[in-house]
């Protein structure tokens, strides 16, 4: 049995969706009585979450008033990666009032992370982006159980293992929070905000350090059994591939990732065939997926080669969940898509000839649009939806 | 939005899964006031829906009085394969009261077949079964688009694509018709009253003369955008496997599925590396997955061969799906899951080497508890539910 989303959680996220909106409006939008509304905003301004916001343009007679959500409503958003944080504070609306980005080792362990989170965060305050947080969401990239804010068995995350995320954090900040995989956020990210705005079923394929997918089905993220859902990083692409950092031979993340990448470039500069990844090797002492990226705009035939072959590999996983998830939308985000339209070109052919032709008929397979904010945008989002869920 | 499942729906089913209550032990099940709950039965009492059924034991004080579903509802359950159809007629609490099953080619169309499910309905009431239904539920071998009640560009069934289905049985029968995919109907009916009762993440694998799979996601049945989530028949396992009807190389489906099965065991019988299946071929001129079976089970070591080739072919497609949607449970059903225990020990042995450990720490795959009755017991289920939902 489902639950209803009571009328100030839909009230809310119309605020916060659209701004400012007149009661009359409201009224309209939300299908309910004047005197019932009337009553549930001026909860919600005793509450701080709303406030007037002057008058509306005249629809004959009375004008109504504007509503909008407080000025003072602020959201953190975290997202944690291999090797980095995103933090970025958020008002009502969802819009950044401070952002800060920085390199870290999520191998640091959850107590200098966290540690460091917060530092970002009480920075925030003193620079004057917030007095409270109303909520704060965060992703990690390893299985949570979104049930009970930990990770779970994070193979990356050493030390992680069921740490109490968000019980540190509603602490540290005297609000509530929520943890999540950092895919998952991504696509909440892109559903809210992005290329996926609204699209009930679709994946979100995250080509980075490592490889994983949020899926988004019947309008709601998908976590699985034990919060490790989309983990497609170790689906078997090659029985006779190298070894994966799992044990096993030939993953998608062992012959496709931001690693695999950095080695495959490495071993193609040191084989001299390709001039372009060779100057890069000679100039810096390693070469990365980006350097593949520019050696693949200036037209090095090494590099279109080891991006197409990529995209082979990555198309080969996803023409299989195509035809087992029925899709409308697949989204590309993370580091490795700014691989670009080769990447695409090639992730394109091989799902459009390999599923089945009624899942793809009218399937786009397009780039995130968020891009690095994706994360952080929808880690804000799942802090707003727990505060609106709380305002009761 | 979800909506929350009605009062009476809650109380039908409830009726429907456990039989005759007393009004006091519905009222605290259902967590209602007495008047309430009594107003809400008399009304469904009005429609023909509920019938008292004496007193119940004593709970101290006066003895409540029995409800239970009224004894004339009639709910039709139909699951049509790819040759053969299958007809029950079940009372409210989903109890077969009349059952018939017969050859068919689904390819003679929509009309011939649909007219001889009507003729099997018909030769039901004249025998007695009902005097009226009050919804039909069928599953046919294809996609369907749920919402229109019609199959869509179903590959094996010529003539079928968009037949208005849904809209032939209801005007036949004069009651409200549903119609799903049969791999879908069979997820449903084992976990109604078969080996994932209540289970709210699991996949249902159907191996027969296709593969195909049902996924129950977040306790629901997922269908995909236009209805063909769950075809694995067409994944790739071997790019250099033999040509599929599909007109790609080395589906799951061209691989290993009854009509797989059958040409390799020719083949094998042909070639005289197996005594069992050459006898077999010799008294009846073809061999089929049965005799695969029965061949394994005196002991063939070909034929067991056969089998555990084919459960490896299965067990890695199913690593990757265990990967990316992490459920609880994976079912075997379909006709080749009498290949048994042979099939099942090869398939969880890829499975749990080749999946993330995290997803398969408690993850049993086990067989199909209600074996060629998993079909209607579960188009039976849908039948009930829409009824149910049209009490109001």
């Amino acid at each position: 049995m489902r639950t209803v989303d009571p009328l100030h959680v839909r009230l809310l996220r119309l605020l916060r969706d659209e701004g400012a909106v007149s009661r009359a409006e409201l009224g309209d939008r939300l299908q309910m009585p004047r005197p019932r509304l009337l009553a549930e905003l001026e909860r919600l301004v005793g509450l701080g979450y709303v406030a007037e916001a002057g008058l509306a343009a005249s629809r004959g007679g009375r004008r109504s008033t504007l509503v909008e959500l407080s000025p003072h409503l602020r959201f953190a958003a975290v997202d944690l990666g291999a090797s980095s944080i995103d933090v970025e504070v958020v008002n009502g609306r969802l819009e950044p009032v401070a952002a800060y980005t920085e390199g870290a080792d999520i191998r640091s362990g959850p107590k200098v992370i966290l540690h460091r989170v917060n530092e970002l965060l009480h920075k925030a305050r003193v620079d004057g982006a917030y007095e409270r947080l109303d909520a704060v969401g965060i992703g990690v990239p390893g299985p949570v159980s979104f049930r009970d804010g930990v990770p779970v068995s994070p193979p990356i995350m050493p030390g992680w293992d069921r740490f109490p995320v968000r019980e540190l954090l509603t602490r540290e900040h005297g609000c509530p929070a929520v943890v999540d995989n950092d895919v998952n956020i991504m696509a909440i990210g892109e559903r809210h905000g992005g290329v996926a705005h609204s699209v009930d079923n679709f994946l979100f394929i995250k080509i980075g350090t490592g490889v994983g997918c949020g899926l988004y089905l019947n309008g709601e993220v998908y976590r699985g059994t034990d919060g490790c859902a989309g983990d497609i990083g170790h689906i078997q692409v090659d029985p006779n591939g190298p070894m994966c950092s799992c044990g096993n031979l030939g993953c998608l993340e062992a012959v496709f990732s931001g690693a695999a990448l950095a080695r495959e470039a490495t071993a193609a500069a040191r084989a001299g065939v390709s001039p372009s990844l060779a100057d890069r090797l000679a100039a810096r002492a390693a070469v990365t997926a980006l350097d593949v990226a520019q050696g693949a705009a200036e037209g090095d035939v090494t590099c279109i080669q080891l991006i197409r072959e990529g995209g082979r590999r990555v198309g080969s996983v996803l023409a299989g969940l195509v035809s087992f998830t029925n899709p409308s939308m697949i989204v590309i985000g993370g580091g490795l898509a700014q691989l670009g339209h080769i990447l695409l070109a090639e992730i394109r052919s091989v799902v459009y000839r390999r599923s089945l032709p009624l899942a793809t008929g009218n399937l786009p397979v397009v780039l995130s649009e968020l891009g690095p904010r994706a994360g952080v945008a929808g880690a804000a989002v799942l802090a707003s939806e727990l505060a609106f869920g709380e305002a009761s």
